[in-house]
């Protein structure tokens, strides 16, 4: 009989958005008439960008002429979209990235879980805690997990981000070769500024580890001094991969399109010390099991680089910031420490002592009929805290906001 | 230093579309008058089905609403699209297959190149030799390929497709526990009928071997007793894998959407003899790794099941199987012994006595400045044929003929 991959079975199956989701289901049963307010939904509720939305119907008409319509468009993306993404959003700000460097994809949650397959199983991973868990479930089904015992993967290096020190990470301990940094973050809604992406940049270069730089929140940065690419850092074309996101940028949810940068520069060993390039060997990947995103798609991501669409997205960004900004003054009026909101748009709070992260999560829920995240479902680090999110409506997140505090004030 | 995974160094970097593409240029360079055909596109030329415009343009506007528009969608696909799926694809043939089994992603190159994954490393692939290249680099990159020596992966098992058997494969012989099957089938253009299948599931029921049933192109049979899915033969849910593209639906090609069938009954062993559910295994994979298909392509796609699109479907296979018969009739005139075509936008042939499919290719460029497929580029057993497609223009097309026929009579 055809055996399975055994590392799968490492995987543990609790999904914190199943949980919330059942949570929420069992809710409403007792509670049919309750009109439930979702802060914890990741996807924009801004209308599309207008002339995204445009150029892809004028992509639709394209193809709908037959003949020399473009079909399958080459694995790594149309060159008109990596020549916009190298100009746009790595060569204005000094950093020299090429569109050979650049691989379109369908979005960063395929790059950023599959990236890990070019390096070796036996290569540790490292991830900060509290996490976005696809860093995790991808490395536990390639076989980087090892046992669940107690809350963690006993092969991965944790690295603890705790508010003292504002959630920023130390430096590894195990020697890992994968290094996860996600700036701004997901969850805590803090980012990395110069000086420690500078410190990340020079200890992956004295140890060889490689950076997998998650910014696909970067277009929310706000603050002068927090880098929005890695390759703002000197030297990081040697040691980083970064990974962008067009659904997280505000106005294009939704699209499903995303990109990598592996610097030609990237090496990684062979057992014989022989060194290969990453960006050949991720082509290998893309060559073998993928065929390009939608041409349709990649249209209304290029629109987005236009004088118009910059604008539009700006306008859409402002609505998210300032839902952010009303969560934070609810949270603060409120009494909880919350973090965040500022170059993300994602609000981290402390919940009121005496409660874990699920039960403030119950609190909120039966008396705000508000969801959160609890924080516990994503790391070790996260109990005690709770997620929330910028992405509702504008109404919405103030009526939220203003049931939070009325039931705090009841507390 | 960061290691990198050193199955990708297995892989054979030589893709015969650069080689192709290449051998074009060069030829471009030399004659830059001269009017080149391609008859090795895999991309439609056909306009794209009105009704899948329509419904994609109308996508675009619900996305432009903002405050309801459907953000990043469920991992396994809207269940609109499922329903639909399962609603025509199967249930309308007889086939019990419900939407919990079917996976949208965006394209079948993906799912044919992942699903390899939730198998152990040491379970052998079969092959059927020639081959779409993609189900061998997966394997490779996986592990299952061993070292390649004079032109073969040493530990994948290739199926021979003999000229005097049909392209029919005879059953393996080393006990493979993952299997291959493409019918309609790309490149060779013959497909299995009912007792052809049969066989095979009889096989894997035996064996307990997993079939991978690739049915990218079931749009274009025409021949009653060939099935469109697999799961046509009674049994087939126990043992096979079936994978379905849009992008070769004729009239949808570079939309991007594709989708799986992973049974609920299809077990796989663990090492320990447990049985463990395959569609729970790729659940965990998409979980982890994808984040689901463009709203919009999705729309576009559930739009090929309506009276409307079926009908336009219709009419653009009509013209692609209109290009086909010139095609063979072409090669019927020159006396070449050509196969495919009927099933399948794709024939094969014969090339003439005493020349190498590179030969023949180099012929054909030379005196008819008509691009095709060398066989040889396709497995050992692809040598002494070429491939062509019937995707290009009718005008192309029939142009493309008259010069074939032309060169081929002074040869």
């Amino acid at each position: 009989m055809a055996h399975c991959n055994e590392k799968y079975l490492n995987l543990q199956s609790a999904c914190l958005f199943d949980e919330i989701n059942e949570k929420q289901n069992a809710y409403k049963e007792s509670h049919p008439d309750a009109d439930i307010i979702s802060l914890d939904i990741e996807d924009g509720t801004q209308p599309l960008a207008p002339s995204a939305a445009e150029a892809m119907k004028k992509a639709v008409d394209e193809m709908s002429r037959g003949g020399t319509f473009p079909g399958c468009g080459p694995e790594q993306g149309y060159l008109f979209l990596r020549e916009a993404i190298a100009k746009n959003d790595f060569q204005s700000r000094g950093c020299d990235i090429s569109p050979d460097e650049i691989f379109v994809s369908d979005g960063e949650k395929y790059d950023i879980g599959n990236m890990q397959e070019i390096f070796a199983e036996s290569d540790i991973a490292a991830i900060t805690d509290p996490v976005y868990s696809p860093y995790v479930d991808s490395n536990v089904l390639a076989g980087r997990g090892g046992k669940f015992i107690n809350g963690a993967y006993s092969k991965l290096e944790y690295l603890p981000c705790y508010e003292e020190c504002d959630f920023k990470a130390n430096l590894p301990q195990h020697d890992p070769m994968i290094i996860y940094l996600c700036s701004p973050n997901n969850p805590t809604g803090t980012a990395l500024n110069k000086s420690n992406l500078t410190m990340w940049v020079k200890y992956a270069k004295q140890t060889g580890a490689v950076i997998f730089f998650d910014a696909a929140y970067e277009a929310f940065i706000t603050e002068p001094n927090i880098p929005h690419s890695i390759y703002e850092i000197e030297g990081a074309k040697d040691v980083a991969i970064e990974f962008r996101s067009y659904s997280e940028t505000a106005g294009l949810t939704g699209l499903r399109c995303g990109y990598c940068v592996v610097p030609k520069e990237l090496m990684l060993e062979t057992k014989k010390d022989d060194k290969v390039s990453a960006n050949e060997l991720w082509k290998c990947h893309q060559r073998a099991k993928f065929k390009g995103c939608s041409y349709i798609v990649q249209r209304g991501a290029e629109a987005s680089y236009t004088e118009e669409g910059k604008k539009q997205i700006q306008a859409a960004l402002a609505a998210y910031r300032e839902n952010a900004k009303i969560i934070m003054d609810a949270c603060e009026e409120s009494g909880l420490n919350a973090y965040g909101g500022i170059n993300s748009p994602y609000i981290w709070a402390a919940v009121p002592e005496g409660m874990t992260s699920w039960e403030f999560f119950d609190f909120l829920l039966d008396k705000a009929q508000v969801i959160c995240s609890p924080g516990s479902g994503l790391g070790l680090c996260g109990e005690g805290f709770i997620r929330l999110t910028s992405f509702n409506t504008p109404e919405l997140t103030k009526a939220a906001a203003e049931r939070m505090k009325k039931a705090l004030k009841e507390l």
